[in-house]
């Protein structure tokens, strides 16, 4: 487990593309985010308060977390002066860049001699069992997408966040990197070895009995030629009672391929159904989640609504419009079912 | 590449289910086997000149193969002694095993000082690119199963042989450790990291403009809940044109798990063509390989005429039978497509 609250570092990034984790931790775990750390020539904010690294410590920060994204994922030099800086301070450090915190001897003595802890999030635990499909105790929810990045981690996020507020028990899996610093925990999934990817899944979300949900974040796309690999052994793994749909309607092609269109919602629905069945007969999709950002309003709610009518399930931009008809689905049917 | 011709480790295996490998060495690769090595407790023999290290090096020996298995994957200190006095005699040494030669300091040492090399064969080359999908030139061939160890390396290397002797290109392109071992090249797919399993399919089995045939080694099965990641990743990866299907017909259930049964041939079929029309949309399934080891012969001729007769499709035990039917489906539809 990584300690809490954490630091955000935004160092000297410029694109608000590169700042993706640590945005998505200040949106999504304000609680735990008590600060933003960065250079002067960074034109970026969370709006949190800017904090060095002694002053962060000393309201509390115990981890300061790179996380930000650029060129091949690669240890800077600026970046491994920060992370030693950090250390001396008081501060653990987390990292989702490719290149391991662990690799760079630097980092690793400071951290011996100064009984600090370096958490590379891409690294798998060693002890990931084969997934074995056997039925365990428990609801679980997975997100599913036309394609990677659709806005999956997000919308499992919300749907968590809005069982809670109904007062029901519900658990975010993480299986990405900025998921795992959300959570605290999880796996990264893309980094698990091939023969291991459902058994990852089992391992993550495993039985529970308290008549709560487990809300499983998605990866890739069953129609995604690079990934759609660990999209099955996802789907496999987590066993889902319900699945729900995400999708951005304006992405021109497949993420990374311009010579693969996006597939169409009903053949996506139907390819993961089929995937899910072999785990769990009973899998069913209890609503559709698109990305609406680049979209006025009035377009986003139309959109919603004809997609909804089409398909005959909820359907709502859920950082935007919230979960609550997703939801409404989610629990409806078993309860019904109950009932009868 | 590992240096041939190979000596074939037996040890002090009892069981012939511990020696399958240097069994497929033996039976598909006569030429490039030159002996075999065994203890005096050994009870079991691939009917290969039986030679102690310097008289298979003698003989042009140049690669000890630790073709067996045993609980765990483990490195005995039979094989570690075995190993080190092969090595003194002038022989590399080749291994499937799950516990790696290079983990071994004693190994390692010795090969230093030595010059001899150690090839884990289970361990992935470290410049595997993540699949792109792109349309490569050449025709491939994959084989796909029901479930795990149905006889898809069989097959595979049936096909291969049979195409040769046809007079035509044929490579047979390796997935597992026995099959890298039969070819001297491959990818150990299982142990690939989830992200780049399609991609290392697209490298091993790279653009071909000779007319030839990849003839590629299947792994695992759709309707294997521990493993269909990868036999996903592998048919998105392989871009096949034609699949052969392969089949235990006494297989009681899934491989290791008896809550699963078998999926039908029908359904087999029907997944394995929509996942892989993903990457190639004119993949087309040209036979049936029944593994019917355990059948009488008049038994085995009439079920593999009943399935041909039940789905349209040449039917064979490859290694029983042969595979001429399969061939002549394979090469018959492109020729005619040609003349059309």
């Amino acid at each position: 487990m990584i300690e809490t609250p954490y630091l955000l570092y935004l160092g000297h990034s410029s694109d608000p593309a590169d700042i993706k984790t640590s945005r998505g931790l200040a949106v999504f775990r304000p609680d735990i985010s008590i600060g933003e750390y960065r250079h002067d020539n960074c034109p970026l904010t969370l709006n949190l308060p800017r904090m060095d690294f002694a002053a962060a410590h000393a309201a509390g920060a115990r981890t300061l977390v790179l996380g930000i994204a650029n060129a091949g994922g690669k240890l800077g030099e600026d970046l491994i002066v920060d992370a030693l800086a950090a250390m001396a301070a008081g501060l653990d450090i987390a990292s989702g860049l490719h290149h391991r915190l662990n690799a760079e001897p630097r980092l690793v003595e400071a951290a011996a001699r100064l009984g600090r802890k370096l958490h590379d999030v891409r690294d798998p635990r060693p002890d990931i069992p084969i997934g074995n499909g056997k039925k365990r105790a428990g609801k679980r929810l997975l997100t599913v997408g036309t394609d990677c990045s659709v806005g999956k981690m997000y919308t499992t996020l919300c749907l968590a966040s809005a069982l809670e507020k109904r007062g029901l028990a519900a658990d975010f899996r993480a299986t990405g990197q900025t998921g795992i610093l959300i959570a605290g925990d999880g796996v990264p999934l893309d980094a698990v070895v091939a023969d291991f990817i459902s058994g990852a899944i089992e391992q993550v979300s495993p039985a529970r009995s308290d008549d709560g949900w487990d809300l499983i974040e998605g990866q890739g796309s069953l129609y995604h030629p690079s990934f759609a690999g660990v999209s099955t052994g996802l789907l496999h793994g987590a066993q889902p009672d319900a699945l729900v749909l995400c999708h951005d309607p304006v992405r021109p092609h497949m993420r990374g391929l311009p010579h693969y269109p996006l597939p169409g919602i009903a053949e996506t629905l139907d390819a993961n159904l089929r995937v899910a069945r072999l785990t769990n007969a009973d899998v069913r999709v209890v609503g559709i989640a698109l990305n609406t950002s680049t979209m006025a309003e009035d377009e986003a709610r139309a959109l919603c609504a004809s997609i909804e009518a089409e398909f005959g399930l909820p359907t709502s931009d859920p950082y935007r419009f919230g979960v609550e008809t997703i939801l409404d689905r989610l629990l409806d049917t078993p309860l019904l079912a109950a009932i009868a």
